[in-house]
C-alpha cells in the first residue's frame, strides 16, 4: 500500500521519465499475478450478472454498462463507450426430426446469419457429404431440393489449428449448398466434444446468394444421422426460424492506463465483450477481457508505464468483427505501436509468437526469459492477432500472440456449455501472469517499436 | 461352426444330462466373449433405429417390436411380449428465466411425474435450500408461494452410492415442497457433470398431494442461480407443461434359452428396454439388455445349459418399475432360482456381490476364480438386484450383482447426453465376458439353488 501511494505521487509529478523500469520488474510482477483475483472477478461477474450477450442486442448493451462500471471501479482512465451500427441477427425456433420408421428428434442450433425455413418448416431428403470437398465436387442435381448434410473429422489440437482446417464446413458450406439449390444445410458441429449441445458460429453468404436455413447438429446427433444414412435414405423435417432485424447499435468499451511518454505510442490489448447467445461466453470471451484487464491493472497499480496501455472490450466480434473494424477506423489517427488480444479461452499459455521490427527484437528475447518459468516457449510462427486487433495489425503494427492450449476449447466453443465452470482459476492466473510480464516489457521497452510486415503478407 | 452344429445335434436328442459342464467351460467362454460383437450390435441398433423410448409411448412399442425381431434373429426361444397398462406422463414445454437486471434463461428439464405451471407459466421469488434437510427444516411460511430451489453436493463414486445419498432432492423434494405450499420446485440435477443438459428422473407424490411443477436445472445453471442468489433475491418466470395422459400399454419382451433340467429352476436376467425421453438411452439401458442378451446367446451357442436362462427386456423401468412388477406377478407360479440385472451403463465391472443359500455357496467361489482375470473382485455386501428383478428377489430368490464403475455414469444418466458415443466397446465386451462366466457357472451349477433372505431384510 505504501509503495502504491509513493508511486502515485511520483506519477502525479508527471516527470518525463523514459521508462519506470524499476517499478515494473517483469519477473516480480509476473509472480505476484499468480495470486490474481481480478480476472476471476471480471469473468465471474460478467457471465453471472449479464449472462449471454449477443451482439447488438439489449444484453450486449447491458454488458457495456457493466464494463464501464467495472473498468471505472478498477481505476482505469478515459473509460468510455464508442458505438457503431450493424445488422442484427437473432435466433428463432430450431428443431429437426427424422421421419418414418426411425422417427426421432435431432439436436440442432442455427448458424449465425442462417436463413429461415419459414414457420411451417420443410421436409426433404438428406444428401450426405462426408467433407466440404465432396459437396464442392457434387453436381447441382445431387443437391437441389435436398437438405445437405456436411461432415468433417476435426480433432482436438493444442494450437487450435483444426478450427481453421475443418471450419470451412460452417463458413463456406452454407453458401456453397445454396448456390447448388439446396433446401437447407446441416453441418456436423465444428467441435470436438460428445455432448448434445450444437456449436453455432457465423456463416457468410456471397453477394446475391439468398440465405437458406443453416444449422449445426450436435456431434452425437451428427453421428446418429450418419448411422441412419448407412441404413438407407433419410427424410427430415426441419424448422429453423431466425430473423434479420435490420441495423442496431453495438459498441466498444475503451479504458486507458496513460503512459508517461506520449511519443512512444499506444499498446493496444483486449478481448471481446459480446458472446454467442447459447452459453454465457465464459471462455469466449469473458476470460479474454478479464485476463487483459487484470494484467493492465497490475501494471497501472505498480506505477505509470512509458507507453499508454489501452484495453478494449470489443463489441460484436462473433458475428463479423464489427467492433474491431469500428475501432481501427475511429482510431486510425493515433500511433499504435503494438497490439495483441486474448480470445482463446483461459487454459494455460504454452507458446508465444512475435512480429516485431528489427529495432525491437530484444523485446522478444526479454519476453522469452520472463515467460519460461510459466512453461511458455517461443514458437516458430509470426504473431497475427485475431479478429479484434486484426484490423490494426494489418496496418503494420507490431504484435505478440500469447497462445493458450486449445485442447478442450472446441469442446465448449459456441455451445450452451460455454459457462463459468469451464474456467480453471489456476490456469486463468497463469494467463494473467503471462500478460503482466508481456505488458511490463512492451509498455516500458526503451526501444522504438516501428512498423512491421503483417503476418501473411 | 462344426462344434456348434454338433452341439445342436446333442441338444436335439434332449438327453437329461445333469449339466453339460464340458461344453460350458466358464474360462474359455469368458475369454471368447472379449471378442463379442452382439452387445454392440444390440446397443447400436436399438439406440439408432428406435432412439428414445419413453414408457408407454409409441416409441416404446416400436422398441418392443425391434426387440422381438432381434431376439428371434439371435436364435432365442419363446420370444414374446407380455403387456400391461400403466399411467403415461409426457413432457411439454419447459423454460426458466431470471427476471430483472440479470435477465437470462436457465436450462431445465421437468422431472417425471412433474405437475404443470399451466400454459402461461408462473412468476415467483426463489427460496433457496442448500440441502433437502434444509427444506425439511424450513417453516411453511418460508416456502409458501415460492419457487423452491434445492441443491446438494453429489460427487462421482465408483459404486454409485451417492445417487442414493443425494438423490432425495429429486425423489422426495417435490412432494415435500408441495406439502409446504411451494408454487414450484427446481433442483440441482442429480448428476456429476458440467454440461447444460439437465438430468430428469422420476419423482413421486404422496397420496392426496397435488403435483406442482418440478424440474431439474443443469449443473452449470444451478451454480449460476446460486451465484445470483448470493447477490440478492431472484425472481423467476417458470413454464413447465407436462401432461398425465391416463392409462396406456407398455410391455416386457421375454426370450428363453431352454434348459435341460426343468426341475433346476429358471435363471432370470435382463435390463430395461424403456428409456427417458431426452437421450437415446444407450447407458440406460440399451447396454444392459445388450450385455445380458449377448452373454445368454454365448451360452446358448455353446450347448444347452442345465437351467433355463430367461432374458427379459423390461418395459417402463424409469417411470416406476411397472415392467418388473408385472413380470413378477405374471410369473409368480414359476420356480425362479436366480435373478440378476444389468442397469448401470457399460463401463467395466469391478466388483461382484452375492446372495446365495448355504448349499450354493461354492457358486460364488467358482465365480470369484472366473472373474478375477477380468479385474473383478468380490465385495463385502449382499446382492440386491435393481428395479427390474427386485420384485422377484424380494420373494427370496438368490442373486449375484455384477457392479460396473459408476465414476462417469452420472455425467450422462437421464440427460440428452445418454447416447451411443458414451459406450466404450472394450468395456462393453468386458461386461459380456463377466456375464458369460456368470451364466456358465450359475446355469450349469450342479448344486441346488434354494431360497435366501432378501438383501435389506
Ligand atoms: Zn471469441
Ligand atoms: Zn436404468
Amino acid at each position: 500500500m505504501t509503495k502504491r501511494i509513493l508511486l502515485a505521487a511520483v506519477a502525479a509529478l508527471a516527470l518525463p521519465l523514459p521508462a519506470l523500469a524499476q517499478t515494473h520488474d517483469a519477473a516480480a510482477l509476473r509472480d505476484a499475478a499468480l495470486r490474481d483475483d481480478v480476472a476471476w472477478e471480471v469473468t465471474e461477474g460478467l457471465t453471472t450478472e449479464v449472462g449471454q450477450r449477443l451482439a447488438a442486442t439489449e444484453a450486449e448493451a447491458r454488458a457495456r454498462a457493466w464494463a464501464v462500471k467495472k473498468l471505472t471501479a478498477l481505476g482505469f482512465k478515459n473509460v468510455h463507450i464508442e458505438t457503431y451500427k450493424m445488422p442484427v441477427w437473432v435466433r428463432g425456433e430450431e428443431t429437426a426430426e427424422v421421419l418414418g420408421a426411425s422417427a426421432q428428434k435431432l439436436a440442432i442450433a442455427a448458424l449465425g446469419n442462417s436463413g429461415s425455413t419459414g414457420s411451417r418448416g420443410i421436409e426433404a431428403e438428406v444428401a450426405f457429404f462426408p467433407t466440404l470437398a465432396d459437396l464442392q465436387a457434387a453436381p447441382a442435381e445431387a443437391v437441389k431440393g435436398k437438405i445437405v448434410f456436411v461432415s468433417h473429422a476435426m480433432t482436438p489440437t493444442q494450437d487450435g489449428s483444426q478450427y481453421g482446417a475443418f471450419g470451412g464446413a460452417r463458413r463456406a458450406g452454407p453458401n456453397l449448398a445454396a448456390t447448388k439449390g439446396a433446401a437447407a444445410i446441416l453441418i456436423r458441429s465444428i467441435g470436438t466434444d460428445h455432448h448434445r449441445n450444437p456449436h453455432t458460429g457465423v456463416t457468410n453468404w456471397a453477394e446475391g446468394v439468398k440465405p437458406i436455413a443453416a444449422a449445426a447438429l450436435s456431434l452425437p446427433d451428427a453421428e446418429q444421422l450418419e448411422r441412419l444414412l448407412k441404413r438407407g435414405p433419410v427424410r427430415l423435417k426441419l424448422l429453423v426460424t431466425p430473423q434479420f432485424k435490420g441495423e442496431a447499435e453495438s459498441g466498444n468499451v475503451i479504458a486507458d492506463v496513460p503512459g508517461s511518454d506520449p511519443n512512444a505510442g499506444i499498446v493496444l490489448i483486449g478481448g471481446h465483450l459480446d458472446s454467442w447467445d447459447l452459453g454465457t461466453g465464459a471462455i469466449d470471451d469473458a476470460s479474454g477481457v478479464a485476463i487483459t484487464t487484470a494484467a493492465a491493472k497490475r501494471i497501472m497499480d505498480a506505477g505509470q508505464p512509458r507507453r499508454t496501455i489501452r484495453v478494449v472490450w470489443f463489441g460484436a466480434e462473433e458475428v463479423g468483427g464489427f467492433g474491431g473494424e469500428a475501432y481501427a477506423k475511429a482510431h486510425a489517427g493515433e500511433r499504435h505501436v503494438f497490439a495483441s488480444e486474448s480470445d482463446f479461452g483461459a487454459d494455460r499459455v504454452w507458446k508465444f509468437e512475435t512480429n516485431l521490427p528489427e529495432s525491437a527484437k530484444p523485446i522478444g528475447d526479454r519476453l522469452a526469459t520472463a515467460l519460461a518459468p510459466l512453461g511458455i516457449s517461443r514458437g516458430r510462427g509470426t504473431a497475427g492477432g485475431g479478429t479484434d486487433v486484426g484490423p490494426v495489425l494489418r496496418s503494420g503494427v507490431a504484435g505478440i500472440d500469447l497462445d493458450q492450449s486449445g485442447l478442450r476449447y472446441f469442446d465448449y466453443h459456441h455451445t450452451p456449455d460455454d459457462t463459468l465452470d469451464k474456467i480453471d482459476p489456476e490456469q486463468l492466473r497463469q494467463n494473467v501472469a503471462a500478460w503482466t510480464a508481456l505488458l511490463a516489457i512492451v509498455a516500458n521497452a526503451p526501444e522504438d517499436i516501428g512498423k512491421v510486415t503483417p503476418a501473411g503478407h
